[in-house]
């Protein structure tokens, strides 16, 4: 399997996150995305390539200009206010407030932002901007008749809106790599989260259409980040309604039980018969991960591999969370030999 | 003018805001209140009183009981929960995120949050409701007969809504205060907010309500916090429509320009003929208010507090904002000064 990688991700290296009360060493650091491709390199999984440069017009199907337009624009306008930090929200359009657009920085802030712990730094739109070049570098392998492709993506996606950053996350690469599928042919794409945390933006993002299938197993969001978007009970509006399924679990959540939740997911995916079958990988379910709270062993993943092989989709790896810096390779590798095993390179 | 004043305000004596990327000593801190009672001393304005206890029977009126709740316990389960810091949130109910109310404390706090530079720490609860006690002793005042009277409340109240702190605000005082009022023999009670920033707390508890008058004059929340309210088209709704009034001001105002906005309100709080004017006080209009944008004066306080006794009605004056701590107290006491030259004590 190929996996298609940047250096450019190091450019996403922010020195604070709001934790606890706290401002802490962000658990989404770049040696995240260096142990994933060590491992890459040990285990001997394929070709590891560079992005393409498909510019700013795959992420604008998905992302509103203005927010891109803040994105890029964010540090350099933070700081001319004089800020000391990095920029972090501390307001945020919250229950029965306004959505208009404020015009000073530390307004727009929150006014884009989703989550409090993630902050905006120097370098942060270009890691952003290759993360998603690397996503849809990875959908352009699949166009191109991979059965599967790695796309070891840094910063995550997953909890980013349209319109909204947070959770680590700026632009949404999965769904953007998505979208990239049904602009080049694809009729249906089916997306796979199975990142401990609730994949909130790409749900957002997909919930009033019936062309992305989107499935999500997940630490139930009453307990655990992101808290407010994630339940069972959302299940798609609109023309979409019955193509976003939740499988929210509760702390200590093992392995069997995890794994139960997959294969009904996977039969839900297999109902849609998808062109191709995005999975938002993150290995934050780990029994160690110092954020989460599922119990996923290192073997595990191999199995989680090789269930989704069983699937018999193109499958485009897309990688998201997993924050126990020592072991992050090995599962999130584990996934994809696993899924190699199973269904060939 | 009899000041009500407790020294439990104390109690609130967090050590961490959220501004500018950094954690930093809070604005909002326990001198703020003693600047103002030393000045209150200093200038013999009158009896200085401690509050009766009420209970939370008038809280209860305003604030939604699990919220109460959540603020008698957040700082306690904040600590089972093992986080170090105090509590802030890094989560919240955003733009199309579902409002069901998490079970855990990190994801309660980001429920019941209206913004994130506020944290919740010992005592914290212990001062909100002691301050509470204090506007509704000054009611009681009203209520006896008094035709002014000063609250002295510490934390400030008139960002906090029925079910959200922030702001530095947990109890809405001001809130409380007017329902009190009703709840004795008023009918109709005109709340004039003069802090810096929205009163957007007072704002959403009154929106769809006639029995309560809100005149706020602020900063335009494009430019400044609260941000995500406080526009001049959010007049109120169902029955409420009509009764609320926002005059928003761009960076730079002076205090004509400000007067002008207050000539407007007070002659809008006459056509609407209140039992009883609450004024929320706020000082951070002063020109060196480190944290805000108008020009006030020190001289401009004692004229602003002429105008308003010019309405001729029962006034309970109740703290609220105002940074600057050397100058605090002199421009808290000017407003009352130049009441009390206008209609007597
Ligand atoms: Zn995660
Ligand atoms: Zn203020």
């Amino acid at each position: 399997m190929e996996t298609i990688f940047t250096e450019k991700h190091r450019l996403r290296d922010a020195k604070s996150e709001l934790f606890g009360g706290q401002l802490v060493q962000p658990h989404e650091r770049p040696s995240r995305a260096e142990y994933v491709i060590k491992r890459v390199r040990e285990a001997n999984l394929g070709l590891v390539s560079d992005p393409d440069d498909f510019g700013l017009d795959p992420i604008l199907a998905i992302h509103k200009p203005d927010f891109v337009e803040f994105l890029q624009t964010a540090w350099e306008r933070w700081q001319e206010a004089g800020f000391q930090g990095e920029a972090m929200p501390t307001t945020w359009v919250g229950r029965r407030m306004s959505d208009k657009r404020p015009s000073f920085i530390e307004g727009q802030v929150g006014y884009y932002a989703l989550a409090g712990e993630t902050s905006i730094s120097g370098g942060t739109w270009e890691a952003a901007y290759a993360s998603a070049q690397v996503a849809l570098t990875g959908a352009d392998r699949i166009n191109n008749g991979a059965r599967s492709v790695f796309s070891l993506c840094r910063p995550p996606g997953h909890h980013a809106t349209a319109d909204m950053f947070g959770g680590y996350c700026f632009l949404n690469n999965a769904a953007i790599s998505a979208q990239h599928y049904l602009d080049t042919g694809g009729k249906r794409v089916a997306i796979l989260d199975v990142d401990f945390h609730h994949g909130n933006g790409t749900q957002d993002i997909f919930y009033n259409r019936d062309d992305v299938l989107f499935v999500s197993l997940h630490g139930d969001p009453l307990e655990t980040f992101p808290y407010h978007l994630g339940h069972a009970d959302e299940t798609g509006g609109g023309a979409g309604a019955g193509f976003n399924v939740n499988y929210p679990m509760p702390p200590n959540t093992p392995f069997e039980v995890w794994r139960s939740a997959l294969a009904k997911g996977l039969d839900r995916i297999a109902d849609y018969a998808p062109d191709v079958l995005i999975v938002s990988l993150g290995v934050d379910t780990f029994e160690n991960d110092p954020i989460s709270f599922f119990k996923l062993k290192s073997d595990d993943f191999t199995t989680m591999g090789a269930d989704i092989a069983r699937a018999g989709l193109s499958t485009q790896f897309i990688m998201e969370g997993g924050y126990d810096v020592e072991e992050i390779g090995v599962n999130a590798v584990n996934v994809l030999q696993g899924f190699i095993a199973e269904q060939g390179d």
